[in-house]
C-alpha cells in the first residue's frame, strides 16, 4: 500500500531502538514520536492549530467520545475529523473498546482495590461474540458497538490510522476467562479488519497485541496478528500494574512485533517508560499524561519536574525552564504561572499544557537525534 | 504633564462623540476604546500577549484581587504590572474600594432584591473616615484600605492609569446617608491624589465622579473635581439599575466633566450601551461582560449574538463569523465549537473570549471611523 508505510531511516547499534518516518496521507510522523491525546477532537486546554505549530506529527482521539457527541455522522458531514478540527497532519483514532470495558471493569487500581469486581457505574449491558451493547452516559441511548460498527464509525471520522475492536479482559481473570478472551479478540480484530479492507479509504488499520502479561499469550498474539495485512501494531490489553511488569512483557513481545511495519503503545506516555521503551522498540506513545500533568502545575523540564505551587517559586521570575522556547517560557515566570494557578484562571491550564507538550516534543527529537547517534 | 496626556483629533458634528489618543508612558491608546479587564493580572481564558496581538490598547486589572494574591509586593519585586504579566502596552488598575463595597452591599440586583440588606458573606469589618477594614477571604487576614494605602498599592503595581479610593453607597439609601458619603468620597479621592502627587512616578490618576442618578450631586462632583489636578475622569459610583436611567444620568452630567481630559465609564460594556454612551462624550468603557458572555456561549457578531449552544448550530459548519478575521474564525466552525462547549472542553472558553474580545476592538475601531466621518 503506498499511502501508508514505515521508512526505517537508522536502526541503532546499541538496542532496538529505531528511528523512523511513517507516511500517511496527511504528511509523516518522526519516529520515535510522542501523541498527544485529543480525547473529544480538541487537546485539552489547547487546541489543534496550535499543535500544529508545535510540530505534533500525530494526534490520538477517542472514537467512544465523538461516537456520543458531537457523533461520527456530524464529524462526517463536516468533511471528516481533519476537516472537523482543522487538523493538517495525521491523527489516529482508536475503536472505542478500550473506554466501553473501562466503564465496566474500571481502571486497573480500582479493579485492584475492589478485587476485579465490576465497576458501579456500569453502563455495559451486554458482551457477546457480535459485539458490546452499553449505554451512552449523555442520552441513555443503547449503542451496540461491533467490530464492523467501529469501523464505519472511525470511516465516518477518516483518521490516517485505525483500530479494530478489541476486548479488554479484566487484569484479576482466571486462565480460562483469559484465553476465551483472547480468542475473541482475535476474531473482533479479524472481523475488524476484513470490514477495513472492503473499502480502505487511504486509511492504515493497526492490530491491537493482546495477551496481558502473559509471554506465551503475547507471543501467540504477534503470530496471529502478524499474519493479517494490518498495517502496523498497537500494543494494548493489560499491561501490568506497574512499570517494570510491562517493561518485562514488552522485552518478551517486541522480538516477536514484525519489524518493517510501525508500532505504538497505548495510553503510556510517562517520562520514566519513554526511555526503556523506546530501545525496546517502540515508535509511538499516546497518553493524556502530559497535559493531566500540566493542568495539576507538574511542568517538565530536562532538569526535572518544576511543581509550581510550592512556594519556593512565588517570587521566581523565570521561565518555567530557561532553556525551552515555547510560548509559555518565552513570555511568562514561574512566579507569574504560579499565581495564575492560585487565582484559580483558566489560562494556567492553556500556557502549562501548551509547555509541556512542547517539552514531550522537544524529548522526542532528541531521543531521535540519540539513536541516530547510536547513543541509546 | 508630558507623559500623559489627551489629545482631541475629531470632535464629531453630529454628537458630543470625538475620536482621541490618550498618551501614556507605555504607548497611546485610541479613543473611544474599550478595556478588558484582567482581574488577576490575566484577562479570564485568555493571556495578556494573545491580547496585545489583538491590538488591545488598555488592559484593566483589579488592585483587591492582586492585594490578596500573589500581593502588590511580589508584582512590585517582579519589576510591576507590565513586567509581571509581560504586557507592553498600556494598563489600568482601581483602587479596590469597588471590590471591598461589592462584598458589603452585593450587586445592585441582589440589593434590590433584599432591600440594602447587607450581604451574608460580609467581610468587611468596618468603615471609618480613615478608611475600610475588611478580612481576606483568602487567609483572614485584617486588612486596611485607606486613600493613602491603595495609592502605594497601585505604586507597587506601576499601572499607568491609577484610581483613588471611593466609597460606594448602597443603591438603597436615604439622602443624608447619600450626602455623607458623597462627602467622604471626595475627601477620601483628595487625600489619594495628594498622596500619589507627593511621588507621580509616571502614572496618571483618574478621579472618579460620584453622586449616584443625582443630576445635582453629580454636577457638583464634576466640579469638586475638575478643581483638582487629576488626569482623567471615570464615572462610577451607582449608575442606576437600569441602561435608560445611566444614560439619562449620563447626558446630565456629561458636559460638566472637563473635556480637555480624557473620561472612562466604569464597568460598563454591553454592546446596546456603547453607542449612545459615545455619543454622551465617553472615551474608554472596562468591562469583563464581553469575556463572560463568551464563556457562556453568546458570541458577538456584526449580525447580532450567535448563541452557540442553539441546536441550529449543530451541523453549521461556517465560521462564528465569516467576516470575523480572529484565530477562532479563521480556524474552527460553529459546529466545531458548539461541540466544544457541549464536550465541557476548557477550549471552548478560551477560542471564544479571544474572538469576543477580538469583535470588541473591530466594534471600537468601526465607531472611531463613524465619529471621523461625522456619522455618529
Amino acid at each position: 500500500m503506498n499511502y501508508f508505510y514505515f521508512e526505517l531511516v537508522h536502526q541503532s547499534k546499541k538496542s532496538r531502538a529505531r528511528v523512523g518516518r511513517i507516511h500517511t496521507p496527511h504528511g509523516i510522523i518522526e519516529t520515535p514520536n510522542f501523541v498527544p491525546v485529543a480525547t473529544n477532537a480538541c487537546p485539552k486546554a489547547l487546541d489543534g492549530v496550535l499543535l500544529d505549530n508545535l510540530d505534533v506529527q500525530l494526534m490520538f482521539c477517542n472514537t467512544y467520545h465523538l461516537l456520543l457527541h458531537p457523533g461520527t455522522n456530524v464529524v462526517k458531514e463536516a468533511g471528516g475529523l481533519h476537516k472537523f478540527m482543522n487538523r493538517k497532519s495525521p491523527i489516529i483514532t482508536d475503536s472505542g473498546g478500550f473506554q466501553v470495558f473501562s466503564l465496566m471493569y474500571g481502571t486497573v487500581h480500582d479493579e485492584i482495590k475492589s478485587r476485579g469486581k465490576k465497576s458501579q457505574n456500569n453502563s455495559v449491558m451486554k458482551v457477546s461474540e457480535d459485539g458490546v451493547l452499553f449505554k451512552s452516559y449523555r442520552d441513555g441511548k443503547s449503542i451496540l458497538l461491533t467490530p464492523e460498527s467501529t469501523v464505519q464509525a472511525q470511516k465516518d471520522l477518516g483518521a490516517d490510522i485505525i483500530i479494530p475492536l478489541d476486548e479488554l479482559p479484566p487484569y484479576h481473570v482466571d486462565k480460562q476467562a483469559l484465553n476465551n478472551s483472547f480468542d475473541r479478540t482475535h476474531r473482533w480484530e479479524k472481523r475488524s479488519l476484513e470490514e477495513h479492507l472492503r473499502n480502505p479509504q487511504q486509511q492504515a488499520m493497526y492490530a491491537v497485541i493482546h495477551g496481558g502479561v502473559d509471554n506465551e499469550l503475547r507471543k501467540k498474539s504477534c503470530q496471529i496478528l502478524g499474519n493479517l495485512p494490518f498495517d502496523g501494531f498497537a500494543i494494548g490489553g493489560s499491561l501490568g500494574k506497574t512499570r517494570d511488569e510491562m517493561l518485562a512483557m514488552l522485552a518478551h513481545m517486541m522480538p516477536h512485533v514484525p519489524r518493517e511495519k510501525s508500532n505504538h503503545l497505548l495510553g503510556i506516555g510517562d517520562i520514566p517508560s519513554l526511555e526503556p521503551a523506546i530501545k525496546l522498540g517502540i515508535d509511538t506513545f499516546d497518553a493524556s499524561h502530559p497535559t493531566r500533568c500540566a493542568r495539576h502545575g507538574h511542568l517538565f523540564t530536562f532538569n526535572g519536574t518544576v511543581k509550581i505551587m510550592h512556594s519556593k517559586y512565588e517570587r521566581d521570575f523565570t521561565p518555567i525552564d530557561p532553556q525551552c522556547t515555547c510560548y509559555t517560557c518565552l513570555n511568562y515566570t514561574r512566579a507569574y504561572i504560579r499565581h495564575l494557578f492560585k487565582a484559580h484562571e483558566l489560562t494556567a491550564y492553556h500556557l502549562t499544557s501548551l509547555h509541556n507538550v512542547h517539552f514531550m516534543m522537544q524529548l522526542m527529537k532528541q531521543y531521535r537525534t540519540m539513536i541516530l547517534n547510536d547513543q541509546i
